[in-house]
């Protein structure tokens, strides 16, 4: 196969269980891959470190890691120290919600997609998120799309951006199936929130619990280090 | 007048003419403003300087410089030194578009709004831009808009977020005389790309004809302090 034919790719790569699934997919569907990963004053670096191993383990081509401070704009739970993050379920949209984080991600990828020449962005939002979070809505996806062809370059001069989300309908467990299919390693992965820095996960937080069951789900054996619970 | 019910906006202030003029609305319309630069890798520091002296001049009532590394991304004159600042006027879509960046400069103020519960934006792109760059065209700023209000939690609940672009039909000496009739001091701004570290303006770049010839047209007499030309 001549590597030179293949299209690119940027898809944002957390770290966590979801974007690992959503590179090998986008590898799968024959794109070379640039992995994107921001260090946007997460409460822990394990996540950064997981994103690069995931990223180096399932072949992408390149992976940049942006900085960006979003403690300077705080509302989170996951950027702001001074607010916990929920052990319980809650309700409604969670204080681990992040303001517009997906739109900011999006549109760092798209800056990138346009210097490289990709016009196809993967995203790993999914249908667990989307009960909670605005931007892991079909809908967010769909208009952030049509903002892209109009913001660009690219998108002027008749190249549509495609942007990618193919775990939005899948649950936790068909995405831990589609994974295992595709090789994907999820001992490489941090999804917890509150993760030590070994990337050791509490087993407490929402993000924990939806990993665990999704694994119980799914029939495949959890390789997740937990500190307690889950 | 009661402090305590003036809306809250967020301004995109760069530290240039368009900006300052646009804050400058902003204020004039009876909103709190909450002035928002970037720190982005820029070739120069003066137009952050002359941002928060703009900010500061026009009673924002708060200033925050955001940094983030365009530089990683790379594909412009402005932020990659490989690429030389144009001097003579070029045809299509400039070399110091910077890939995606008001979708960036806009997200981060959508974060910065909804920590703050603003549902007002103002950014000062106008129809001169509008002719090469393509996130400064009306249906650009629109399609943000409808983004945004899926992106966020406060448009889920229903509070509607409204992209203000008070420049955009408006030529660059019409946005001189509005500035001037709201006491904009353009001597504290800096519109050159390749300004130098005193602010000085290289008189040559496409930014300063512009600015040049807005100030002439507009009939008012030109603070900019140029090293040569214009």
């Amino acid at each position: 196969m001549n590597q030179d034919v293949k299209p690119r790719a940027v898809v944002l790569v957390s770290g966590g269980l979801d974007s690992a699934t959503c590179l090998a997919m986008a590898r799968a569907q024959g794109f070379d891959c640039y992995a994107l990963s921001f260090d946007y004053g997460q409460r822990h670096m394990a996540e950064l470190e997981a994103a690069q191993q995931v990223a180096r383990a399932l072949g992408a081509v390149d992976h940049k890691v942006v900085h960006l401070n979003l403690r300077d704009i705080g509302g989170s739970a996951l950027t702001d120290q001074s607010i916990d993050v929920p052990t319980t379920p809650t309700c409604g949209i969670p204080v681990t919600y992040v303001p517009a984080r997906n739109t900011v991600f999006l549109s760092l990828a798209l800056g990138w997609s346009e210097v490289i020449g990709a016009q196809d962005i993967f995203i790993g939002v999914n249908a667990v998120d989307y009960s909670g979070y605005p931007d892991c809505r079909p809908e967010f996806i769909k208009s952030f799309e049509q903002t892209a062809n109009l913001a660009t370059k690219a998108g002027v001069e008749g190249k549509s951006f495609h942007i990618h989300a193919p775990l939005i309908d899948l649950t936790k467990a068909q995405i831990i199936q589609a994974g295992v299919r595709l090789g994907v390693d999820y001992g490489l992965t941090v999804s917890c929130y509150s993760a030590d820095e070994k990337g050791r996960a509490c087993g407490e937080c929402d993000s924990c619990r939806l990993r665990a069951e999704g694994f119980i789900t799914a029939g495949v054996s959890d390789p997740t280090p937990y500190l307690k619970g889950a």
